[in-house]
């Protein structure tokens, strides 16, 4: 039993593309964020910020974008999503989900805010350090990983897209256009685009 | 073969605690994030903003403090630190290991130097939120996933002593103060502490 809070066209849109890469069964269960006087304060037992996503997976609830990812792709070790516990792309794997989620999302809100901040004391250091690992990584492999594709690319691939595409906070350079069309390429991209704005 | 990438007395003390808590050995390579003239550039191959921390287990570099709990604790299961795949308890265990990167740091530095923002838009969201989940959390159990302590606690704890005892941004409450005494009474923890003072 698996289900999905979910608000379509949101941060949680990657946790469905993740989904639908996985291949398995899962209910949505709507949250609208633009209701009339907010989310039920109910939903805080699910989520403490009444955002989402959230999965309950077997009565246990998982949230934050980068905890989901690593929880299903450990449960469902058969979509061959995730280097296995040994595998030497477990490291990049793990850090690349832990870096989207601490460093890549808020440095695009930082930007796009334009908050003033001495970057040596804050976690998520600047947007330029951040962009430049992006590229490196990129112009060395098709993947952040390495040469095959993995769970870790959803989240980074939906950061990247917020940030070239839909907020144009920079121009968006041949080795992060390759990689998003590498990416949106995909069928089960594609199946949760539909799905969304169905 | 397991090296630290470290400097005493920051946030890369938390992975120190961890190192300690596992009981297995590593060398400390020392940065001296206040040397003059910067940490060298190459240091940046090992960590992308030439941060701290760091570790490189049998060649494998991972980064991000959430990603190297993860990692460690996995291949250290025998330590008992982290509930295994497909124990219940991995669900909250993950999360809160996100949420203490990617929610708890930047609210404190949000915090710390007043920014102003929509929090609806931003992923890390309110501080007065992250600090309920952590009340409510608290007041049901000894620890963040429950009545055993985790790896996961070494992550929020470190940041709540940050946030309570160290930057005194909120009173300390009852709950919090008497989770950090627990935490901080573990021989782990303090033979960590001697460490980085020496
Ligand atoms: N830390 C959460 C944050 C997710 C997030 O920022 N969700 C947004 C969706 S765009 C949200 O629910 N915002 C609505 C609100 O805060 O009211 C995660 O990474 O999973
Ligand atoms: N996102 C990194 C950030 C760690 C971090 O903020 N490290 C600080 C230590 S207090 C640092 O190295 N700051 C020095 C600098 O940026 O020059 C993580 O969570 O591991």
């Amino acid at each position: 039993m698996l289900t999905f809070h979910h608000c379509p066209q949101t941060r949680s849109s990657s946790v469905r593309w993740l989904l639908e890469e996985l291949g398995v069964d899962y209910t949505v269960e709507r949250v609208d964020l633009r209701a009339e006087g907010g989310v039920p304060d109910a939903y805080r037992a699910v989520q403490p910020h009444k955002k989402v996503p959230a999965i309950i997976h077997d009565g246990v609830t998982v949230t934050e974008r980068s905890a989901i990812t690593i929880y299903l792709c450990d449960a469902f070790p058969e979509a061959g999503l995730a280097p296995a516990i040994g595998d030497p792309r477990r490291g990049p794997y793990l850090s690349w989900l832990a870096y989207s989620d601490a460093v890549m999302d808020p440095n695009i809100a930082a930007r796009f805010n334009k908050w003033q901040y001495d970057a040596r004391t804050v976690s998520f250091g600047t947007f330029e350090d951040m962009l430049a690992h992006v590229e490196r990584t990129l112009a060395a492999h098709d993947y952040v990983t390495g040469d095959t594709f993995t769970a870790a690319d959803v989240q980074v691939g939906s950061l990247l897209n917020w940030t070239v595409r839909v907020f144009k906070l920079v121009p968006e350079s041949p080795a992060i256009g390759a990689y998003l069309d590498r990416l949106q390429a995909r069928e089960a991209f594609q199946r949760a685009q539909a799905l969304d704005a169905a």
